[in-house]
């Protein structure tokens, strides 16, 4: 295993500046800290640039995952607890971390590998533990990608990544520029826009969600934009008791579930 | 309305030491903030010791709701922005404080009130937050009333109370010993206890979960305990991808609201 130890050196400024959402955009590259992730990367991830085990890490199994990403990743690098702490993105660093490739996701590709199913949409989802979870929650129920809207949090953060435990490496995620630009691109995709609303007169059972649905969930403080609102098919989450509104990842997960359960008992109509 | 100064007024010390849960346990009184929670309060809680409004509040909205308190609330205070920030529990105050008396459950008031319905119960659940938002779930869900089992975060503590978001004036709480103590209460009482495992073979989707359910959510780190798992009945919560769980508050929404969807559309078998 190479080894760095000082903080100037190259590799690690550049990864240093990966804190910074435009460093990440432009390098195309996110990292991925712990040996949950780290390890799903190294099995799971084929654009790996860069494995970093602090030398200050004790745990066999931290040691044991570097040595094994030694067969897989050509660059596995021991690096001074000091560095380290200068490329890790969280508060407790876990003595791990791996730098990914952020896969290349085109309109075409993102559409060819969703195929008929249904994707999510974040219409300026502003949390980043938000976001990550709805991704989350997005692969479990079976959807096929997510696409955010400008204005999204970055999805490639150290939160939203942490959040998405792992799925941001098998969900493919596209960025579009506004609503007007999300909605021409689902149309031509054959998606349907379906958004949650109070007012909604459909609720989640009325409708046939199994395939071809673009769900939208909007900003947590004024949900979906009025544009979108108006020209998606709304939809509404019954409520009991005297609750208005549950929250945008709640919200994601209740439908995204219906939608599975249809496509495993069945829709309604 | 009535005013107070000084810090040291006996009614600020009382209520500034319900920051300790040792002293909510002891006085069943709680604190809710904030325009929205303090006039959920004033328009559906009978039990409201005082209203405190800060004296350095300026908007209309929470000048004119303590007024209109003051019709029904006895005791309204307009206390110094001094003793107003020794009673706040939270880091941006709002400028209006209800204290409320916690509503006297026992057994028999817990069951009576629930019915045929289905509860919720709190294995262990550490984050208040989390426990919050179950609690607001289980009420759009239909969900009769929460058990909390020994060990759970303080469902009357400032985070989980806005967490719940007026939820915890409306769903009924009772608190249990432990996992035995739990068990015999609830075959006393009719309920079937289920809990999430990703080990179970019965889906969601194929057991009854209308009513007189007792759904367990457990711990965010160690999940049910071994003892409640092995004896209640266990459902998976279905997973494509490579997810292999969800958070204690997602896997909650999902069964809870699988259980309203059974009970709108019917069950399966």
């Amino acid at each position: 295993m190479r080894e760095i130890s000082s903080r100037d050196n190259r590799i690690i400024r550049e990864v240093a500046s990966l804190r910074e959402r435009k460093y990440r955009d432009e390098k195309r590259l996110f990292i991925a800290e712990g040996p949950n992730l780290v390890r799903e990367a190294v099995y799971g991830s084929p654009g790996i640039r860069f494995i970093f085990m602090s030398a200050g890490a004790e745990s066999p199994e931290i040691r044991g995952l570097a040595a094994e990403a030694e067969k897989k990743v050509p660059a596995v690098y021991e690096v001074s607890s000091d560095c380290f702490a200068r490329i890790s993105q969280t508060d407790s660093p876990q003595g791990i971390i791996a730098v990914i490739e952020r896969p290349d996701v085109d309109e075409e590709s993102f559409f060819d590998a969703a195929g008929d199913g249904c994707i999510l949409v974040l219409d300026r989802i502003q949390d980043p533990g938000n976001a990550g979870t709805l991704l989350r929650t997005a692969e479990a129920a079976g959807f096929k990608g997510a696409i955010a809207i400008k204005g999204t949090t970055d999805l490639f953060g150290p939160k939203a990544v942490r959040a998405a435990a792992g799925s941001l490496l098998r969900i493919p995620v596209l960025g579009v520029r506004d609503a007007d630009s999300l909605l021409s691109t689902l149309e031509k995709h054959g998606k349907t826009a379906v958004a949650a609303s109070m007012e909604a007169k459909t609720a989640i059972y009325d409708i046939d969600l199994r395939k071809n649905i673009a769900l939208i969930i909007g900003n947590e403080g004024n949900g979906v934009s009025d544009e979108l609102m108006s020209r998606a098919r709304t939809v509404s989450i019954p409520m009991e008791g005297r609750v208005e509104s549950l929250n945008a990842a709640l919200s994601g997960a209740i439908i995204m579930y219906e939608s599975l359960r249809q496509r495993t008992l069945g829709a309604k109509n």
